[in-house]
């Protein structure tokens, strides 16, 4: 596939913030023509299927300003520069849920919107759960509330598009997938 | 829910692109203290999964430049402004795969960065393909190679990520889900 590449000619900054970059690359492309694209770049991030000695998955209930709308989602959180991925999860299952796990299963990873932006998320499960006595606190600006739902429930907030978002959407496809009831 | 709410307290442009413009919100937090949220818009987008008569499933090879590298995804594309999602799908079918169906169905909607874009994705499914004779070309910029897979070898390109995209893996899992073999 090395005929379709694009080439990189400039880039020019637009935008460097707290979460995103923003920037645009003059791009040659492959018929010789020249274009631009429009890319954010973001440092990534891990999701979680945290799941309860009774069979039920730990959702987080959250405000997202870019919908102006509150998801039920996954626990999740974006990488710290550097960070190993298996690092950040722990992190984010402990501030979110106040559970951390030694028993942390890697499932798989996607990027979410490759058309124009590099944010990966690494998905992760456990089954094994261990309340933290004094849990790490949530990031300053970072609110959310906990919901404990069967499969079955969380179908029906996918019905009622309370869980709207891909990475939740895939890991109770994948439970399903596997068996889970 | 209602007091998880982020009220929008002044919002800054900071780009208007092609695809995507860029805003800086500063917003009120619940707790009263002040905060910002850099947030991408998106038009928001469409996937189908097009289905063979022979069981093989229709992607298109594309070199992504955010990833700076080519993935294998379902067809998709953006909306236009206005435009439904219905008719949307059926223009991206035909440009990215020159085939149309007159038996779209629709399976679910997701967001795919829902703490930094508002991107959506609407998906859809046909298992009845026609061949157009001639077919609506390419955007000017866009650069596909077309291959027809099974479940059983779209899984096996997971494995070795060339299909590393959230609504593509989110696709074969629907498939397998459904009982697809």
């Amino acid at each position: 596939m090395k005929h379709f590449e694009e080439k990189t000619t400039n880039t020019q900054s637009i935008f460097n913030g707290k979460v995103i970059d923003v920037q645009v690359d003059d791009v040659l492309l492959p018929n010789g023509k020249n274009s631009k694209r429009e890319i954010v770049k973001h440092p990534g991030a891990v999701a979680i299927i945290p799941i309860t000695q009774d069979n039920k998955i730990i959702f987080v209930k959250q405000y997202r300003k870019p919908l102006e709308k509150t998801l039920i989602e996954i626990p999740a959180g974006k990488l710290e520069e550097g960070e190993s991925p298996d690092i950040t999860v722990l992190r984010e299952l402990e501030e979110e849920t106040g559970y951390t796990t030694n028993q942390l299963q890697y499932i798989t990873s996607f990027y979410t919107s490759p058309g124009f932006a590099n944010e990966i998320i690494y998905l992760y499960e456990t089954n094994s759960l261990e309340k933290v006595l004094e849990p790490k606190p949530l990031d300053e600006d970072e609110f959310v509330e906990l919901m404990e739902l069967s499969i079955g429930e969380a179908e029906k907030l996918i019905a009622t598009q309370e869980i709207h978002d891909a990475k939740t959407m895939y890991a109770i496809l994948y439970l399903k997938n596997k068996g889970m009831r």
